[in-house]
């Protein structure tokens, strides 16, 4: 964690941390209130008290607030936009929660939100509700303090994130004008675990497919007819040699065509984050890592495409041993995908590559999603930065993309609006897992960074010095 | 089935075939009454019963008998030694059964024979039975006609055969002397489907192994780490890509060394054999054969070795998708061995190429047997071929090799003597499955062609024309 030097603070904002600092105890009594509603998604608990319990925070705020229903849970959609000539950000979140399951495994019930050690404890303390609370509580402050916020500020709060979003992209399409905005911001997932705040510019995207070979109608005897029968298996081994070399390099024809090499300020970026590789390898058990042998950790999760076998299946798995030639294999594969390709221009290729070198083997395309990058000098980036660094006091790092998948796409990509992901909740959150917690301090910090952001945007256009 | 024309038949084999033409309603009689006993080797059942039966039977013949302990089942072996200057015939068969189950799926329950539309039904009716009890009948015919055999016989009767004659090969290197014979000649396994005899020279050996790869010490999120992350699956894909390529050409270094090629008279017996490709196919449901695509059928089957994946598993195998990098997988393999490639050698070169290759991945022998031919041109090769033509009438079908294995090995490559496979059961004996059973005149084909067998063997040395 970079010290860095106190940023000066307006006297706008000094009067919001005031505010906040004298009101902390009630906020954390008031998360609690929220965490004890449960909405799980995958399940459909809930979701529609706490799709109006949101409305209501948002109204009673003065937001003009209203549910949107998409073919599966609405989404919530608040809009201040009292700030003529200031920017408008429009801040993502979620209101949905994974399953508690096993329950067994929680200190305290999953939906009765306990205090231990600093923590919250209770389903969706991190993921996602501490999180969109704390930017709820932002504005509320500014709105206290001041009467008015000093930008325009959209509120948009999805029920199927942890479903994997099926309707946002969608939604996104259809809502252009309503959701136009100069910025988005979304607080979720972890920080650093040395405790530095993050700021990610992106992710990679992914698509997910299936090859399927048969053979025979019926596994043989690889005695009796080996050397006569085909074997899916081979088949499949054979494909994906051709697929991705020994070397690691991908092989699919044009596969690698549209991605674009990082800027050299994501590079200098990319370099300053301090990836431990070892830390990495002894945590996993790893000898060494993944090939290409050449490349820097950033390279390998942000700035290269994968091809990964998920899994391999067919013939014979049990003990000892079963001579058959098999009659069917399958694998399961996904490829994760940086700036600019695109997931339907990738599986067509896939595909192409499948039939030229295997036209017996089926091709199943899966889901996919495409990738995103908000250049780290983008509009209102440096805004985002300072924010951070007012509320922590220490230098934010840099990501200028994640490895795992978000739908911050349908943003960048669909709206065209640079997207920054901007996370509150403490490394060891426990997202997903039993006993998810969020570090008061960090929930704190969070509204602070939430109430600095807001303030960074109003001077952005309006005098210095105000 | 091709007709030959009948061969001369002397004065001694007429009246051998006469006596068992008078006496084939007994010899069944007498079939059904040893398939009473059940003897299954894998569940321990009746089998010290069923030797000492066999004891009782070929000491009533005047043989030397007595049974063999082994770690596992007695051998039954008994002896006829009255023909000085002839030759020594061992007849090796097995007294061990299959299984029954599933018993539901029986006609008629399997230890009770009965007799239906010209067949014996009961477990142990085709293997092997019905097959060694014709041999045995044989010899009775010659000693009730003639009171003396006109060869020496050796009876050799295996009880694991069926769970894999995992002693027999030490049973031969321990009884080289006792077990001194001219050829071995094996009653077991099926006749052709068009109903011609076959005469077998040969096996294809077998060696199986394991490759088993690890990477890290759990799947991990392919997003997050993959490009990060080793993957033992990609490990094996491109280690068994080095092993075989897409051609179907066997890539180990040094694996065809010792691969001799079939003679002239092995091409030709090849040649003869009416393999009907496309009847395979059709009942397979191929629409090709497997690769190397330019090689008939018996190159396929007999003259060449293979490499085999038997299974391949690894990581996520369930319904959609699970985007992980796996941490673990394993290949199961056999190889196929023809003449005179050696298991132990093979086994040695497939570790020696994983540790070029892939020196993570951990490699695994399990089961190996050797390959065994026996020239077509052998000493005896025509007297087993003039005694199958004799008895059915027709020319038999010469068969090089077999795909499938056989302890053969220990006959041919540890005692040095020729060894042939003589089927007397009929193609759908449906051996190792419920309603088994052997035809009543392909029984007594059978008798006659053991008959046929020890009367050549005789003539062979004595003058012609006795």
């Amino acid at each position: 964690m970079k010290a860095t030097t106190t940023p000066m603070i307006g006297a706008e904002l000094a009067k919001v941390f005031g505010h906040i600092e004298r009101h902390q105890d009630a906020f954390v009594s008031r998360l609690l209130d929220y965490l004890k509603h449960p909405s799980i998604s995958s399940d459909n608990i809930g979701m529609d008290e706490v799709a109006q319990l949101l409305v209501s925070m948002l109204k009673r705020m003065g937001f003009e607030t209203r549910t949107i229903p998409t073919s599966g849970y609405p989404m919530v959609l608040g809009r201040w936009q009292h700030a003529p000539g200031a920017p408008t950000v429009l801040l993502y979140g979620h209101y949905d929660v994974q399953p508690a399951d096993p329950l067994e495994a929680w200190i305290s019930p999953p939906f009765e939100p306990a205090i231990r050690d600093g923590r919250v404890y209770a389903r969706g303390a991190g993921d996602n509700k501490g999180q969109h609370f704390a930017q709820i509580l932002a504005i509320e402050s500014h709105l206290a303090v001041h009467g008015r916020l000093p930008c325009n500020v959209l509120f948009l709060l999805e029920g199927e994130e942890e479903i994997g979003s099926p309707h946002i992209a969608d939604f996104v399409k259809a809502n252009r004008d309503l959701l136009r905005s100069d910025l988005v911001v979304t607080a979720d997932g972890p920080m650093h675990e040395s405790g530095s705040p993050i700021i990610t510019y992106g992710v990679r995207g992914v698509v997910s497919f299936e090859l399927r070979a048969r053979a025979a109608n019926r596994d043989v005897h690889s005695g009796n007819l080996g050397g006569l029968v085909p074997n899916p298996i081979w088949t499949l081994v054979h494909l994906l040699a051709t697929m991705k070399n020994a070397d690691g390099q991908i092989t699919i024809e044009g596969f690698d065509d549209d991605v674009s090499a990082p800027t050299d300020l994501e590079r200098a970026a990319a370099a300053r984050l301090p990836h431990d590789v070892e830390e990495v390898k002894r945590a996993l058990g790893l000898t060494r890592l993944d090939s290409p042998s050449d490349r820097s950790v950033a390279d390998r999760i942000m700035f290269h495409p994968t091809l990964t076998i998920n899994g391999f299946h067919g013939g014979y798995g049990g003990p000892g041993l079963k001579t058959i030639v098999p009659h069917e294999a399958f694998v399961k594969c996904d490829a994760r995908l940086v700036e600019r390709q695109a997931p339907d221009d990738i599986l067509r290729k896939i595909e192409a590559h499948v039939k030229k070198h295997a036209p017996e083997v089926e091709f199943v395309g899966l889901e996919s999603t495409p990738p995103s990058r908000t250049p780290v000098d983008a509009p209102f980036s440096e805004i985002v930065q300072s924010a951070v660094r007012t509320a922590h006091r220490v230098e934010p790092l840099i990501y200028p993309s994640l490895g795992a998948t978000l739908p911050d796409y349908a943003f960048t990509k669909i709206l065209g609006t640079p997207s920054f992901v901007v996370p509150y909740a403490n490394a060891d959150e426990a997202n997903h897992a039993p006993n998810e917690n969020i570090r008061i301090d960090c929930f704190l910090k969070g509204v602070r960074t939430g109430a600095a952001l807001l303030d960074g945007l109003g001077r952005s256009v309006w005098p210095k010095g105000l």
